[in-house]
């Protein structure tokens, strides 16, 4: 059936129904917050949780440049739309509350495809105790478009910026880097092919449902042990370059330290023009966490650390100086290539 | 100057210098509250006031959709963008404080013209001391659409809801209705030409640059004299609708009481196909306040309201069945269309 046939207010009606009713007001260490007005008035209400900061970040995901629905499933997207905003509250060490959806959307589309949609988008809030609360739908001449603004907490004393750093900090990521690029590559190579092994099908999901890094980051802001934290989703390059910009600082990366897995070597084994430590460091969408963390509590980081969490890996050291990539084999190389870019032909 | 010549980083670094910094923290009533960081992190970051809920709506605008650009300004869109927004918030009886842009933008698109849109978006925020505290940027293969999310606060004891209207209540609108669609009928044939007369002039303005009514949606809930209410973006029908399904009720509209301007008069009377009542009742955008007040109020109301707001006009009533039109001249008769539906065809 085509979203025409049950018009906007059938639509609305479909989406309240899925997030209602939200997760009820919580109550932690005597202090309650939660939802007083969810979906279904001029705008939502909550209650803000005394002592704590809210949080906010907004993140789009648009067909045709994010992604082409011929290798993505609805319920895919709704679950990845909901996770890479996920991503932003997790590398401030947030915890994340609530969600508001708009959404644009050719009129041709399918009630049966919005509806796979938005029991991805519920699937992904559910897992994280986030309550949809809000939004706005509007029809829209050619692409899906996806804009979600997430709402979290946190407590001052604990929030970790993208400043911060300083000269002699370890800089950490958390798994693996190159995987999502990798699966995007197999994607569009292979739309309408079947999975051809584990390890594509591994890279792929890699690129279509990221997890967001949420108990690492509060991991490290709760234990005050991140200096300076971004999420990588524009390649670590990029977003490297966010954390010396904004912390005014260098970094030397040694690259062979850089964790790629033992997929994505398999994957470049067999492609001559892709090298793994490329596409960890210049291509995006891997939603790891990028953090740095003072010399003498590196130790103890690692003793705390504990298997519950994805692991983490020690890539290079904050400088006064430039950005520098350092290879075992062949000297230094200051970085100067970037990430993808919006705009840029 | 194209967009791709910047490139994504260098629009950003244009966004984050015309808002920041934002509006500094406030103190009112000795409850501290303000943004604690702005644009250039993961996330955003704020400190409610003690006391206050924190409110939050997100509506698009969308080419092609909402609005072609041979018609409307950069400065119009980006001043409209907000507004539009802003009205959800006075709708609430709310205190808008914060905001966050999600822009898809075709990368044709010039550095001027996206220069003079964030001057608008300026505009508009610093008028009603809002402050743009976070956002996303990414290209859009066709048409540029605009995701706004707006953060504000509320006192609970004030915040009126669409709920809440009770049978004998009386029905009340701001302004003047339907003077937004007759603007855009002018707008859409126009396009190319000069402006005809000041009252072309007004109806088009009324489309392009709508007033956000907030001082008086936030008199209404101060002074706890509305029972229910809902901003008019669908056309009184579809908002009245909303308002009584909501409460559970119905209502009586006296046609010949809809405040309809003289420009909107004049511009029917030249034109067979349109009656000014259908444009009120039926056309949208034109962000006015309808609202419900208990009947033993309405003297007391009228007596409050002062001179610096926009006029109130009392339209009907609320009832126990359904929701009539009553015309003076010929009977009543139920409602049945509604106003502006994405999806249908």
């Amino acid at each position: 059936m085509k979203l025409s046939q049950i018009g906007e207010f059938g639509l609305i009606k479909q989406i309240r129904d899925t997030f209602t009713p939200p997760i009820p007001p919580f109550n932690k260490g005597g202090r309650e917050g939660g939802v007083v007005v969810g979906i279904g008035d001029d705008c939502a209400a909550i209650k803000p949780r005394e002592g704590f900061l809210i949080i906010t970040t907004t993140d789009s995901l648009t067909e045709n440049i994010h992604f082409k629905l011929d290798y993505i499933q609805p319920f895919q997207l709704g679950l990845k739309s909901i996770y890479i905003n996920l991503s932003d509250i997790a590398a401030m060490g947030g915890i994340p509350l609530y969600a508001l959806l708009s959404l644009s959307i050719p009129p041709s589309f399918s009630v049966e495809f919005m509806n796979e949609f938005l029991k991805g988008v519920k699937d992904a809030a559910d897992r994280y105790k986030v309550s949809v609360i809000g939004g706005n739908i509007s029809s829209s001449k050619n692409d899906f478009s996806i804009h979600i603004t997430i709402i979290g907490e946190i407590e001052k004393e604990h929030m970790v910026l993208r400043k911060g750093a300083k000269a002699g900090d370890r800089i950490f990521v958390t798994g693996w880097l190159g995987d999502s690029a990798a699966g995007l590559e197999i994607l569009k190579r292979s739309q309408k092919t079947e999975v051809r092994s584990q390890i594509d099908k591994k890279l792929k999901e890699r690129h279509l449902i990221p997890t967001p890094r949420l108990k690492e980051g509060r991991f490290l802001a709760i234990n005050n042990l991140a200096t300076s934290m971004i999420d990588i989703s524009d390649g670590l390059a990029s977003d490297l370059k966010r954390i010396c910009e904004e912390s005014g600082v260098g970094a030397n990366i040694f690259t062979e330290n850089i964790p790629v897995s033992e997929e994505l070597r398999d994957f470049t084994s067999h492609r001559k023009s892709f090298e793994p430590i490329d596409l960890a460091l210049y291509e995006g969408e891997d939603y790891e966490l990028l953090f740095t963390v003072k010399s003498e509590i590196v130790e103890n980081l690692k003793s705390l650390w504990n298997n519950k969490m994805t692991s983490i890996t020690m890539i290079g050291e904050v400088t006064k100086g430039e950005i520098n990539l350092i290879h075992k084999s062949g000297g230094t190389i200051p970085l100067q290539r970037e990430g993808y870019n919006h705009f840029k032909t």
